[in-house]
């Protein structure tokens, strides 16, 4: 419990209304997980400077201080206990400046995704990141978790969309390197520590971020590959000769139980194939984009790279066509007893990783199902195990000669509460021991959001 | 000086040809800087647990290692002293594996570029960076400056190609995190500690590189235009309807003075404007690569955006007019008084920093000239100052403003000794004091690098 004390001190910095308990947090949506309000008081400070106070006060007094943006995090990252204050950054909401000229916006953590999206719009801009929460999630947030998404292979992750930072450091000190451009090279990079450290190393306030220019007309396709190689051969093509915008991959378990259910009837009567891709392309203007996919596609076909494509000849063909893809929750309507991971596998090794990955869901049980999609270009897989007697025995199979092959077991959602034991398990001890030293050097309280990550 | 058993000490860890002095060390070519081999003694290990070795004896005995790569940095970040011992990673020159599927390389750190660029250019990748020192400047010696280059607005700069790294520790731990993929949020991205840190706070011995598809079919062209506004305008229409490669900027003094001196007579006559560029783009062939530059240089001709343009007809065309860009020694060369400076400035803030500059100049004398020229997508500058009384007169024009228009006094050639008294003047203040807990941490005994960065 917080004192009442410390409540009175928080309303002081915040205002009155700044602070939320009881009835008026029961308001709030938990967002993705909903041990998220647990804390029961919610701090809502309006500026870095209110920010700043509030963990100073926080430091001194030893309470704990868990950061939400917009509560969207997959792994329990924004999970808050009894005797914690939960400290968000809803009201740090403004978009400061944006210029298209430079190609960059200073925004306040709290923006979320689609703010910035329509306010790059405007001026033919794009954030170059783009995340299926973009309603709720927020610049601090996908910062602090390194975003990834289905661009990133164009675009870089977050850490690469990042030109400025400013933190506020558990002790209360703003640190501040909000400069406006890519080339900057000033002394050891030290925001790089608080982006992907999920709120627990200090708080982000403020952010520039690098904008892309906006895509301008686009056609999609869904394409069946008789391989994984061949898919990545494909895409290795279009990647070249084409402005390829995105490339989702989709191994055939997935594609089948999720184009049955979602329909509409033509996609499950697709022609039936080892992996499927979704492949969208830009152009200056929408003939030729439609034109140019296809001349790719029939070339890809006669190089046997491709066994059958569906062209979008509407707007309500391409939703379709996405639907299948991005409705992944069709799986655990289906097999509500699954177990989820989210990995790398470098895309040279994508081919033998599915082989291994069948072959040991197999072995689990006649019936245990996996399903296997995800953002090709990264080889960032969504891998789902139903069925499977436990968590571990799905993680045998999954994790399985990842680390060797040079990939991660942990792509793009970062460590939060969920993967703390996957990260002692694989980490490097030697970056094990300096990311605590890390921790204990910048918060030696340990205030800022105890037990995730480490 | 160094005790001959510590030389003793050294060539049983790293076989007597590893260790150089006197006469030996006076066939090694001293790079840019002359006072990179005062110290007198290099070592030269041949692999990873022998730089660990090396490092591990240097901090029990407190001895100074300077890291070497390539030797090509400009800020005197590799420059040694008696008593110090040279760290070279020459012998640290294996591609370990390639992959084109991949798109990734995993490379020893004292791998040059150029070997990169080749063993890439096999399979159809490029390095996605590209400097003018590539024959001689390492894999390592880039990461530690996190360099830049031209390449830098499409691909990013050498953090952004990184995506695994293995680092031996000042006491000679091993931090290996050689994940092979873009996305992986294993905990603090410690790795980038390393990226830019200058060998202040460890030696980069491996690295995992991305590549990007090899350019296909280039034409360029020189372009006169109205103003750096303009430019800029031409710049982002050009980035959003063609696959641009290269936007180098010109401004007026240079340009003039470069083609007068550096030829052929066809480029001093051309038309005098305020800004130039040289624009280079791709395209499935050459012929289509021509006509789409001409066709966009001749609707930003109709819309007042350039005022003259030359398209290369010929290999040799396009040599001349980048030589007008890449021999900027040329300055020097004629004004050899000058100093210089790199800097990054916001685009929207271009106009305004080269008024001020120009006028800025003008002020310091009637024989005082101002040249700038650089990287025009991440509005790096590269400005030389000639005939100032002094460099704090040339230094109080050039970083006028820069800091509060949220540009950079240090883009891409990073610290070393140069520059240090800039940092303590522009950093953050609690940026540099977590810098000072950070080499603390990592190098209690001060032997990386002593006396660079910090
Ligand atoms: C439908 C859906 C789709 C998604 N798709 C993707 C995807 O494609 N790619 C991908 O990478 N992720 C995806 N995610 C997960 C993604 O990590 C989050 O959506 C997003 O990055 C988190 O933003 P948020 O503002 O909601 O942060 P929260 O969930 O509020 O917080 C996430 C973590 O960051 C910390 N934090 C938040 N704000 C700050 C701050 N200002 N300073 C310091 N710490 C802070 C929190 O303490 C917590 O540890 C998806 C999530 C959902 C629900
Ligand atoms: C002609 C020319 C053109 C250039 N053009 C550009 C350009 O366009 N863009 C740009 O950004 N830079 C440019 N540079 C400078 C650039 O920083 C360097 O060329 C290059 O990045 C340094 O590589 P190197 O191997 O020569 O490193 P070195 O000069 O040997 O070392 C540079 C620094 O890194 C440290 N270091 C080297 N290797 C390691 C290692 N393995 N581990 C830890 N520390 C290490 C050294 O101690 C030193 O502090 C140019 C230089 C020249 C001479």
């Amino acid at each position: 419990m917080i004192a009442d004390e410390i409540l009175k001190e928080l309303r002081l910095i915040v205002g009155s209304g700044g602070v939320k308990t009881g009835e008026a947090l029961s308001l709030v949506h938990s967002g993705s997980d909903e041990r998220n309000l647990d804390a029961a008081v919610m701090v809502t400070p309006r500026n870095t400077g209110e920010v700043a106070s509030v963990l100073r006060l926080c430091n001194e007094q030893r309470i704990a201080v868990v950061p939400h943006g917009g509560r969207t995090g997959l792994v329990g990252g924004g999970v808050s206990a009894i005797g914690e204050i939960i400290l968000s950054l809803a009201a740090l909401n403004k978009i400061e400046s944006l210029s298209a000229d430079g190609g960059t916006a200073v925004v306040e953590s709290g923006v979320t995704l689609l703010s910035l999206q329509d306010a790059a719009a405007k001026v033919d801009l794009a954030t170059g990141i783009d995340i299926a929460a973009r309603g709720s999630a927020t610049i601090g947030g996908m910062i602090s978790t390194n975003a990834g998404g289905m661009e990133a292979f164009r675009h870089g992750v977050m850490r690469h969309r990042v030109l400025g930072l400013e933190v506020v450091l558990p002790d209360g000190r703003i640190m501040s390197d909000m400069a406006q451009v890519t080339k900057s090279n000033e002394g050891y990079d030290l925001k790089q520590l608080f982006i992907g450290a999920e709120g627990t190393l200090g708080i982000i306030t403020r952010a520039v971020i690098r904008l892309a220019p906006a895509d301008e007309f686009t056609a999609t396709a869904l394409v069946a590959c008789p391989s994984a190689t061949d898919a990545i051969t494909l895409f290795r093509k279009l990647q070249r000769s084409l402005d390829l915008l995105r490339a989702e991959f989709m191994a055939r378990d997935y594609f089948t139980l999720a184009s049955a259910n979602l329909g509409p009837a033509s996609l499950p009567a697709f022609t039936e194939a080892p992996a499927y891709l979704i492949l969208e392309i830009d152009a200056a203007d929408q003939q030729t984009a439609q034109s140019a996919l296809e001349e790719a596609l029939a070339e890809a076909i006669e190089e046997g790279l491709v066994v059958d494509a569906i062209l979008a000849q509407s707007e309500k063909e391409r939703t379709e066509i996405w639907n299948i893809r991005e409705d992944s929750s069709v799986v655990d309507r289906v097999h509500p007893n699954g177990y989820w991971f989210d990995i790398s596998v470098p895309l040279q090794e994508l081919e033998m990783w599915l082989t291994h990955f069948n072959e040991g869901v197999a072995t689990l049980g006649p019936d245990v199902r996996g399903f296997a999609f995800g953002h090709l270009g990264d080889g960032n897989l969504h891998v789902g195990v139903a069925g499977a007697p436990d968590k571990d025995a799905a993680k045998a199979i999954v994790y399985a000669n990842l680390r060797e092959l040079g990939g991660s077991f942990s792509a793009e959602h970062g460590i939060g509460l969920d993967k703390r034991q996957d990260l002692h398990r694989f980490v490097d001890p030697v970056k094990l021991a300096l990311m605590r030293s890390i921790k204990a050097m910048l918060d030696p309280n340990e205030i800022m959001n105890p037990g995730k990550v480490l």
